[in-house]
């Protein structure tokens, strides 16, 4: 005889974050963030049969990142799951009365992450960063993290050494190609140790910054860590994946507190918010930057300076670049200028030094950059996609709240 | 004896247009497009009483515009669910080979209209025009369409008259404050003739260009059209209202053409989407225009001249533009010219006639007039609105698939 209450489901375990329901993982769940993958990546490798276990997912489709197309507002996106505009995360850093603020802390969060929100409902959570500067961000609300970058300094809360508790060998350099390959590793082997369901593994571009799609470096990296996510797939656990920007080469560049100058403005300091500690792989050069005056009544002549130039694809007021891109005002420039697909933008050229630069100086952070792969393992619900704008800030949405 | 089988839901009968899906609706369904409302009416309009028919409207909220923020845009993006980007219609004209062309044509969709995958369902449906401009883009796909403007030219399929079939006095002029009122009236009057359950009323934007919150046409008009769309609730519809774009005080005008002649630049042509056939209220001056250029040598010269005048808070290039606001990149300039909250564009001095304008300008097209509200008068399902970035295209998926 069938069960004639089959059809009274369980309650739905639930929390939330910024407005925005989610459920509870039904299964172990592992969400990436793939730094750097432009979508061409994925179609010379899956193309090339580079990556067997990720080619197979179920959903392989793009979505849009969070301009500008630089890494932490991307993360920051992704695990709140809410825009710059309302997490407060618009940049790498920023400049505030005069001076110079890297976002590495999470008191400029203005909104939760979905992990905090996740733990405080119950549900075990984990975050492994590969570079350390963002594993602050995503500690948020007292989520476990940890980085790759900093294993071997690292211990869990019962004061086991993280990477023996992991059982892996020990962590490559910051500027290793293994290192993501490592970080996912060591999300999944954590996650065992700390009986985490819902898992979050952000990696580092440095591959991307430094070989193009079908380079030697480029195919052994997507090559080895299409074997990491098959093992995490093997642990069973749902896997999806997205990244924070693409990635385009820049031969060009245009130094803008040097054109500025020339251009007769006197008081003016270009911010590039992909600056952070490490620099050697894109000498802190971006496709967007803010520009801070000192003098509001030299807007016009700034503004026109700047669009003047070869290779600068648009230049946008404050409140115009907020409106169009989702920022918070008070955290970008007076002015936001974006290079075009192959343009990146520096304050001077004294100020960036392009000495440890390989060939051509590849990069993102602006529009060109703005298409991502958004891969899940597993098979979604009908219609879960129908009609939908999808943003990488969904990633979430779509591992919790719509998996068939 | 409870029904054991009640949890057995009926079949949902639903249609899809351009990749989304909508259920049939189970009410009548009324969708107001209302030209111009801005926010700030909406919010003097309720705190005064002069709307106490939609004030009590379950859903007030706010949802974000197409840009530019024009109408034909508008109303396009709203009746086929999707962007510009996805639609082809991204001004109310455009310049192609050298050529302006008004997009007044159904040839110019690049997507299928909600009304017209309705209908092909199966589903009575109706639109109703204040300004006869739109009828034929609105009748695309078969669906019955008439115009409040011509009304007393039209008849139905049975070769009544329109006005004689709706069993209403003599349609207003185009430049009387009661014509959109008429529109919602003729809307419902000809739903029951035709026994339409689905019904768009696009409305015109001539009182808001003329008058401004709180001055006596535009409280006469909100007062009037309240008891209009309150005679909807009475006749059973469920009636859900968006704006295709805000309005405001623009004192300030740059006339691009002049400019761009002033600053060397050789061969170029400014085109004002916003023109129509109507431009007495507004002088066919808005905050976007599209600039295109003979020699694609000159981009940089004509950008930084453009990015260089007071009043300018954007300029973008063609494919920046698209990207960032959505924009099929064939339809639209060479540059996107963008005005601030204050600042309208022209082509030249000479090419606007300004002499029939009465006191301030009220235009829109530029970003000051992306928010619009959203109200729908009915409750909606539980975090249907929930972390959801709203659009005004998103009126007809929370009308038909969101009711509580």
């Amino acid at each position: 005889m069938p069960n004639l209450y089959s059809h009274v489901s369980p309650p739905v375990e639930t929390f939330s974050a910024n407005g925005r329901t989610y459920r509870k993982p039904r299964r172990p769940t592992l969400a990436i963030c793939a730094d750097g993958w432009d979508p061409a990546y994925i179609e010379h490798a899956f193309a090339h049969g580079l990556m067997p276990r990720l080619a197979a997912a179920r959903v392989r489709t793009q979505a849009r990142a969070q301009v500008p197309t630089f890494t932490n507002p991307n993360n920051v996106t992704i695990v709140t799951g809410v825009s710059a505009a309302d997490n407060g995360v618009a940049g790498n850093h920023y400049r505030q009365a005069g001076r110079e603020l890297q976002v590495t802390d999470p008191s400029f969060l203005t909104a939760e992450t979905i992990h905090a929100a996740a733990q405080a409902a119950g549900v075990g959570v984990l975050c492994v960063t590969a570079k350390d500067k963002l594993r602050a961000l995503l500690a948020y609300g007292g989520v476990p993290a940890f980085s790759a970058e900093k294993a071997h300094e690292q211990t869990l809360a019962d004061g086991r050494p993280v990477i023996e508790a992991a059982g892996l060998g020990a962590n490559p350099g910051i500027y290793d190609w293994r290192l993501s390959v490592y970080t996912v590793d060591l999300a999944v082997a954590l996650a065992g140790v700390l009986d985490a369901r819902l898992v979050y593994a952000s990696l580092t571009d440095f591959v991307q910054h430094s070989a193009a799609p079908g380079e030697q470096l480029s195919d052994d990296f997507y090559r080895t860590i299409d074997r990491s996510i098959g093992d995490a797939l093997d642990a069973g656990f749902v896997v999806g994946l997205v990244a924070d920007h693409g990635m385009n080469a820049k031969p060009d560049v245009r130094f803008l507190d040097d054109e500025l100058s020339a251009g007769g403005v006197r008081s003016h300091h270009t911010l590039c918010p992909i600056t952070d500690p490490y620099v050697a792989h894109h000498a802190a050069l971006g496709s967007l930057a803010w520009v801070h005056l000192d003098d509001p009544s030299e807007l016009d002549r700034a503004r026109g300076a700047l669009a003047a130039l070869p290779g600068v694809e648009a230049v946008l007021d404050r409140s115009a670049a907020a409106q169009a891109f989702e920022l918070p005002a008070e955290r970008i420039g007076d002015l936001v200028v974006l290079g075009d697909k192959h343009t990146v933008l520096g304050k001077s050229a004294a100020a960036h030094d392009l000495s440890q630069l390989h060939g051509t100086l590849r990069s993102h952070g602006g529009l060109h950059e703005r298409r991502v792969p958004l891969i899940i393992s597993h098979r979604l619900s009908d219609d879960a996609l129908a009609g939908r704008e999808l943003r990488n800030r969904d990633l979430h949405d779509l591992l919790l709240n719509h998996l068939a």
